[in-house]
């Protein structure tokens, strides 16, 4: 029998299940998506896992004795060693044995973590950070999420209950956060964050583009102080100051307490390019514990959009 | 030949140095204790160390083929890996071979890191968090230090330059930090910080009981709002509770981020007791991500005071 040279990723979402089929070149040379209807018994999701996987296999014409190791990305706080997911809010889950419930179908070593580690994964052993040992991924999206990879491998703390990085403090007694705490990196440095503070500034300034921009646009989004910054808008710039300040002030915190090698930046504000990434560096390279005397890491983009957790789960090991 | 029993470790300050001799039972069996002169040129300081361990030897009645290895708790920026000090301040010492200096004395494997990191290992080893593996110490002194234990094994990321806990941020654009940041734990939650506090709220409130205590002791400390506190006083009964919630948030980050099994407390605040820990523990348990819900650390005061920076130095290894 020759070596399994294939690996399967789960990218298991609120809204779909995608399974991919990833070659010993980290390439995902087949995928299969079914949506994942999460108000359904987890026992038929699971089900659907299992569809999900034989398909993206049957794409790629390869078979499970083929496949080394299959790993879930999934929401919410899983527990890696024994196989389950402890609770995921929008899959409505808590304690679903997961890893017992897929190999009724798949005679398969199954191994899940956390969404967020699992794209920080597939971009060290994959994407932008290829080669690299010690990585921290930042995803600025609706929430601030996060990975943590240690020595190539996922850090994920005690019951893998930590890296809640989007929960360290901003501001003691701040912006109430979705968490219930006030004051998280994830209430200013989020999309929503964002969004909220362009809101505040338009009020405070009838004249602003941003207006325009909405008008046009139909509503706020975390592109509309950077497209009125780019064209000369006072208020837009003072949002997107403060705004790279915000985040600019989380990712020191995790220097000073991590210094990685580089920190990753996703999600969609990451789209910003230079317009977040130039003034965000300078920031960060003055005010980072022992600024420029120490080797200050790199702040770059996520390369691999959504294929990143998929290559992350196939990447997953015990 | 016999396999070598003993460790040796040293405690490298701005005042003292303090060199003991460790047996397999984690004891230290014989110290010895040399001003450090700071303001002599490295070598001579180096070769005082040497002199020490020389001594606490002779006191324990043995030589150095007994001993399996070195360790050195030092202050500032040491690269573990490269044996050096890359930069402490309080030794006037940059980029300084201490590994390669010490071995013209002494033919002995030597590893050096930094001194919050060996208090924090020796009470994994050997004091309040003995056999746990997931640790964090935080220290609430001068200034606040913190040493972080991932996997039983001190983690201080790229070139031992992270691991900075007392300056992650509490408040943005907060009080000035010593480290030239606005806003850091260490501006709120160190002693210096309480002290502070404890004046400020004297200037507001003549009538506190906090300006008989001052009176009395010859100086505000970190004591006197405690002490007040206990009598009774307003005033103090307001900072001690301010001062609490800023060493508790700052937890709390810790908290979310890493998940540790417990957070040991050293330094001299660490002192107060239940005066301190009791609503440090209440506060924490309600607000942390996912409050008790989840297994929330313990929060547990340090036990081998200053011999922990001694025992983590003998214990440390490649």
């Amino acid at each position: 029998m020759t070596k399994p040279t294939y690996r399967i990723g789960i990218d298991l979402g609120g809204t779909n299940i995608v399974a991919g089929v990833m070659n010993d070149k980290y390439e995902i040379v087949a995928k299969f998506s079914t949506p994942t209807l999460a108000d359904r018994p987890y026992t038929e999701v699971v089900k659907d896992m299992a569809m999900a996987v034989t398909e993206a296999m049957k794409e790629a014409g390869i078979t499970l004795d083929q496949c080394a190791s299959l790993g879930i990305g999934s929401p919410g706080t899983c527990d890696s060693a024994k196989g389950t997911i402890v609770y995921a809010n929008n899959l409505h889950w808590s304690d679903v044995p997961l890893r017992e419930e897929l190999n009724k179908y798949l005679d398969i070593p199954v191994y899940i973590s956390n969404d967020a580690n699992c794209a920080a994964l597939g971009e060290v052993e994959a994407g932008s950070a290829k080669g690299k040992q010690n990585v921290i991924m930042v995803t600025l999206g609706t929430g601030v999420g996060g990975g943590i990879i240690i020595d190539g491998k996922i850090f994920s703390g005690q019951n893998s209950a930590g890296a809640e990085i989007g929960h360290a403090l901003l501001v003691m007694d701040g912006v109430l956060c979705t968490c219930g705490r006030k004051g998280c990196v994830e209430a200013y440095a989020s999309a929503t964050g964002l969004i909220r503070m362009t809101k505040e500034k338009m009020d405070e300034c009838p004249d602003s583009v941003m207006h325009e921009i909405t008008a046009k646009r139909g509503h706020v989004s975390g592109r509309t102080a950077f497209e009125a910054q780019r064209m000369g808008d006072e208020a837009g710039d003072q949002v997107v100051k403060y705004y790279v300040r915000c985040v600019a002030e989380g990712l020191i915190d995790l220097i000073n307490i991590f210094r990685p090698e580089v920190i990753i930046l996703g999600g969609g504000i990451s789209n910003e390019g230079p317009g977040l990434f130039d003034p965000l560096r300078a920031y960060i390279n003055e005010n980072c514990y022992g600024g420029l005397k120490t080797d200050v890491p790199g702040i770059i983009p996520a390369v691999l959009g959504n294929d990143a957790g998929i290559i992350g789960a196939a990447c997953l090991s015990e």
